[in-house]
């Protein structure tokens, strides 16, 4: 694949200090991004939001559009919210559960999801049950299929977050989506993590609802998010909290909700951040998402190899399939203090904890992890610095 | 009260050009905002989103203190969300409603607030009951006294907007407060068209929530907005979402709900946004809530004289007491016409409609208003302006 490296790292400001490996938590945005932020925020302080709003209107659509074309989904089926969380919650909050009901997830699942599954489970009398791990550590689609058949009552939903924010699993999305709809479940994909590195589109997978955010990979603004809602699923959930956008009031007791994604949303926004999330989205379809992909997996295996060459380094990735995120340890050094190193010696990662993971990371006797996530601006020579920016094992400072 | 308009204006990059006069939509910024925000932006592209966070940990944090100086309460009492739709949602869909508790309302209330509302009636058994209006068209407070003791059952909630989106009119927040409070019945206090132009204090008032907004009278980014519990209600509420920063998963199967009010928030924000929501509320406290309250009313109230001295146009505004929003129309021309021609003419006003407001403006025959919003830094000389460029009544284009 013949990717341009050098015009990636043009268009990226920050790419040209430290190494910026930690894009699983925010990448970097490309300069056009911000420039189209930053615009519509001045056209706001020179006319005002709403009128600055109606010029905008085309971009604002536009991000509709792209979404769409990203996720590989009609236009009317996507919601612009303020983060991946709230589109998670606007979905998963918005299914009918009944007691007894079962919530089929991961063990990798993230950890906002798992509260949010108590909460409602303690609400509705729902229960939540954890699928095995396969041989690979991911979600064993066979004990799914065992669960899902073994005459246990209801399964009311599958939620599976697609790539851990932990580690570089990914999930079995199109296999566990082809099992939930031989079943007639719902399924919630959290591709928080998944979305701008890796080609996700929406029926391939076969998911029904599927939550993302605009600032990890997809290298958009902070305050984004999207939530995918398959047409024939929406007229069974009931929208969380709904306003003036999401319904219209036809008589002083009567509500109708608007028949798209959009019941999902409110109605003020960032715009600014939208359109932004907008040209992030098209940026990363110039890319091509199946480029991107090669590239950043090729990358983090080539990390995950060298780190592997390191004394006392050990990386700990799951899964059949792996992404652009490479988890790892250095015996005897905190990973804070592996992180603070490699930040004083220009290389900048973050620190996976149990919290994140409560599911999976202390069974597997883990507290937390170094995580240096790649994106395709990175480059080898980075990936160098990295290794060569280690703390020695046992070194602690 | 000296107020330095010139100042004022010097600060407010689009002062200079179009009447803005659409403060209650959303104001212009002071260049301060978006300066706080565009520079937050950039560093974000620079270093990372994360890693900017960190660096203006302080300033974010100073959101909070800004706020809770604006509206006297402690810092942890405050929650910042993404606007004040979801700011009110988090409070109002968090409160525990039985069947046949009673929602009290007055007629002026948001549309949004309405149809939530019913949606939550629909879920919970729960009642919604409009209070009557007095002489003034403000909430009737001795109604309000009779619906709490005619034991017509248990009022789970008083929710009140304070100024409406389509009129001038100030409903009686402190009486209701102390109604409430006498009752000990929980206040909601839609408080996003006042917070900014009034002052604001709800030892004052007496409320237990209240929900704003940034954009509007406060001067400050779009899609931000905050939240004020009183903390003796925080633990009767069970908020609608949890994520692991509202709370912490403390076994696979237990979590804990953090004690203070940031648990109606979520982990990710829009940190540039919030960045310039606390130098919005800085600015505005620095010019004085009541110094501001005392410029905006006075201008309104000069406006509304004016108007009523045209042929042919009919103010509006109800209310004991009035606030810088100006609702009128002109006899025989649409709103969207009288709209269209005073922008023509360089005056940006708007129209509000019957669906923002459908318990009050049928009810006085009102389909449509225009809307003219006064802010401290609009001089009398923009209100002229408006007044010249009004089209003559009858005058259909």
């Amino acid at each position: 694949m013949d990717f341009d490296i050098q015009r990636a790292r043009r268009d990226t400001p920050g790419a040209h200090g430290v190494a910026h490996l930690d894009n699983a938590g925010a990448a970097l945005p490309p300069r056009q991004v911000t420039e189209a932020v930053v615009d519509h925020l001045r056209r706001e302080a020179e006319v005002g939001g709403y009128e600055a709003a109606a010029v905008a209107a085309d971009r604002i659509d536009g991000t509709y559009a792209a979404v769409a074309r990203l996720l590989g989904c009609a236009q009317d089926e996507v919601a612009l919210v303020e983060n991946a969380t709230r589109a998670w919650d606007m979905a998963f909050y918005a299914l009918p559960l009944r007691p007894g009901d079962r919530i089929l997830t991961a063990r990798a699942e993230y950890g906002s999801n798992v509260i949010a599954f108590l909460q409602v489970a303690a609400r509705t009398g729902a229960v939540v049950e954890v699928v095995d791990d396969d041989e690979h550590g991911q979600l064993s689609v066979a004990d799914l299929c065992r669960r899902l058949h073994d005459g246990g009552g209801r399964v009311g939903l599958i939620a599976m977050t697609h790539v851990p924010t932990h580690g570089g699993l990914v999930n079995p999305a199109e296999e566990v989506g082809a099992v939930a709809r031989g079943a007639g479940v719902p399924f919630l994909l959290d591709a928080c993590q998944s979305v701008g590195q890796l080609s996700v589109d929406v029926e391939r997978i076969g998911c029904d609802l599927l939550s993302a955010t605009g600032r990890k990979f997809l290298r958009g603004p902070r305050g984004t998010g999207f939530l995918y809602v398959r047409r024939a699923l929406l007229e069974r959930l009931d929208p969380p909290f709904l306003d003036l956008h999401a319904a219209t009031l036809t008589a002083p007791d009567r509500y109708e909700v608007r028949p798209d994604a959009r019941r999902f949303e409110n109605w003020e926004s960032d715009v600014a951040a939208r359109i932004g999330l907008g040209v992030a989205v098209d940026y990363a379809l110039e890319w091509g998402l199946e480029a991107i992909e090669a590239r950043v997996t090729a990358l983090a295996e080539t990390l995950r190899e060298r780190l592997g060459a390191v004394d006392g380094v050990r990386v700990h990735d799951q899964g059949a399939r792996r992404c652009g995120i490479v988890t790892f340890t250095v015996e005897g050094v905190p990973c804070e203090k592996v992180q603070q190193v490699l930040r004083e010696r220009g290389v900048r990662t973050t620190v996976s904890r149990a919290r994140s993971a409560q599911l999976d990371m202390p069974r597997r006797g883990l507290t937390e992890l170094v995580r240096a996530s790649v994106h395709y601006y990175n480059t080898e020579d980075e990936l160098d610095r990295l290794v060569a920016a280690l703390p020695a094992s046992g070194a602690l400072g």
